[in-house]
């Protein structure tokens, strides 16, 4: 920290991002980044654009929030777009809550949430996950506080009903519920239809698992027009041109592709249901996972340690140090052959600690 | 503004960017972009990222910030690139801004300046240039407030020799000076070199007008490294992945192709200095550019009246209603043809109305 930084952040501790050593080449299961390329669309329309670069992106995104819009059912003012959702997350976070206005969430979660919140100078409670990892509702039931919830959660994989989601939402109508969708796609229920019916839910979505767009950066939130319309108050106050040109055209181009995208969901549901089987039947626990990735732990092995001698085999898992979850790795579902290698080398790991 | 919005907001203005009206086919000379695409290195290392999007961009930008290191003659601790030059501003007014650090700026200079000061709730104060436009360096001289000065200046394109910027930056040793040269490359002294000598110096550029990328949405700031650090940890408490795999690459690509960007400097420097040689005969008075714009009035028509006049026959120039400025308009260097096609249709317009 140097002499000029502002005291207000003297305790700040950033987020730090899975890691992305360059040593070696690995099987890279722990971004949870889609193990397939982008549709041929989306590169196709992003290519395009890599010719006029010399122009300003559109501020309002106009082509891509339109096609979203129809895609996905809802209104050209309820939409805005974001450089990657983070930053849909940080806007919120800023336009909506400050001392008066202090944030919830699980202890267990998206662990951006407590940096967007200090980096703010929002208070925020993290009210504990039950023992099983699973949301109890009536935690967040009136508790007149602006509750950002991932449904499906992450790094637990595990999602909320939509009736649950529903009841949190109606039972703090003076308060933002900010759902945060990442990982929906891949099996839960999305919240984007009760958007029409409460103007207190801001739905984030990411462009980056489903739909294989993690390095174009591009996500979005959808609530009522009038909290759109103060995220983009603040959108224009820091940096109205936030979606580049390609990524913009790539965000259109993946849109379109609704079958590539289903294939894909498809594939990565299939393939993560077998890499459960396959992990129970090494001797692991493994939550129930609405997501693109899993989230296990063993009697036999500690997270780190095995998360290490993964690394040393050349596969990246991710392993988290806060006390609760440090018995855990989350692996992310890549393709089936990464699966098998994967199962092999835990199968050698864990034989040789037996 | 939603009742949801929080009241430190309530009077926040956000930002107009340049209008991009989309009912037909402009001469666009309004945003300041460059009238010549990408370097086709640029282009092409943007597209082969196209296929690769399903995987994060490097949160470092590993490889970019070595480019430009070697290439401005920098430590590769002293740069961080951001999402456009705006994000590196704002993130500036965030770390080294506070109620017991306040701003200061020009009052005619780039308008987003005070928006970033309201957003992060920082008291500024705007310092009247002179009569002509230029900077008064004794305003400047031990003021005890972090300042931010574009140079060359926008909207009137003046610049300040390196000496007196050097002047500013050693008189206020216990505050943050930012020089932002967004248009250096156009003839202007950067302050680059001086990076060495002062701690509490932050320089920085875009790659919007010299390099033809404002689509791709790249800047940086360069400064000692306890700087960048504390930069660094404003990104990665907000969007840690702030650039694109594809603008990353479209950045090395740019950077490396010197050839390209020194011939398109170079073009837009002599059509600049025609294009004010004409407008002069024309009866107009044009500011002394150092930039890729030209900042003119004339007593013969009013700003508004003529932005508007020339709106109407397909070209499009930035009008401010500010008051000290409203007189003038800001054109955009174009190339050769644009610009001619500009000074006929000036002429014709001005002639109307003697």
């Amino acid at each position: 920290m140097s002499r000029f930084f502002s005291k207000k952040f003297e305790r700040l501790t950033p987020y730090t991002p899975g890691e992305q050593p360059r040593d070696m080449k690995y099987i890279k299961l722990n971004t949870n980044e889609s193990p397939y390329p982008p549709s041929p669309s989306a590169a196709e329309f992003a290519k395009r654009e890599a010719e006029k670069l010399q122009l300003y992106s559109d501020p309002e995104c106009t082509d891509l929030v339109n096609t979203a819009a129809k895609t996905l059912g809802l209104g050209e003012d309820e939409i805005i777009f974001t450089n990657g959702s983070d930053e849909v997350l940080n806007f919120a976070f800023a336009a909506f809550c400050d001392s008066d206005h202090p944030a919830a969430f699980p202890d267990v979660t998206y662990g951006f949430y407590k940096v967007f919140a200090a980096f703010n100078g929002v208070p925020y409670e993290e009210i504990p996950l039950r023992a099983d990892f699973t949301v109890d509702v009536n935690d967040y039931t009136g508790i007149n506080k602006n509750i950002f919830i991932a449904n499906p959660n992450a790094p637990t994989g595990v999602a909320l009903p939509l009736c649950d989601i529903e009841k949190i939402v109606r039972s703090n109508p003076d308060n933002i519920v900010v759902v945060d969708e990442a990982y929906v796609d891949f099996g839960a229920e999305s919240a984007l239809p009760l958007i029409g019916k409460y103007g207190n839910l801001l739905v984030t979505q990411t462009f980056s698992k489903s739909r294989s767009l993690a390095g174009a950066r591009l996500g979005f939130g959808a609530a009522q027009a009038p909290l759109i319309r103060d995220l983009n108050t603040v959108k224009y106050s820091t940096n109205p041109y936030n979606v580049n040109r390609m990524t913009m055209a790539a965000g259109v181009g993946a849109l379109l592709d609704t079958e590539y995208f289903e294939r894909n969901v498809k594939e990565t549901i299939e393939t993560r249901e077998f890499t459960k089987v396959e992990l129970e039947k090494l001797g692991f626990t493994v939550l129930p996972s609405q997501t693109n990735f899993l989230f296990a732990e063993s009697d036999i092995t500690d997270g780190e340690t095995l998360y290490l001698k993964l690394k040393e085999r050349g596969i990246l898992v991710r392993h988290f140090t806060q006390e609760r979850i440090k018995d855990y790795n989350r692996i992310t579902i890549g393709t089936k052959e990464q699966m098998i290698k994967l199962i092999e080398t835990v199968g050698k790991i864990t034989e040789g600690t037996k």
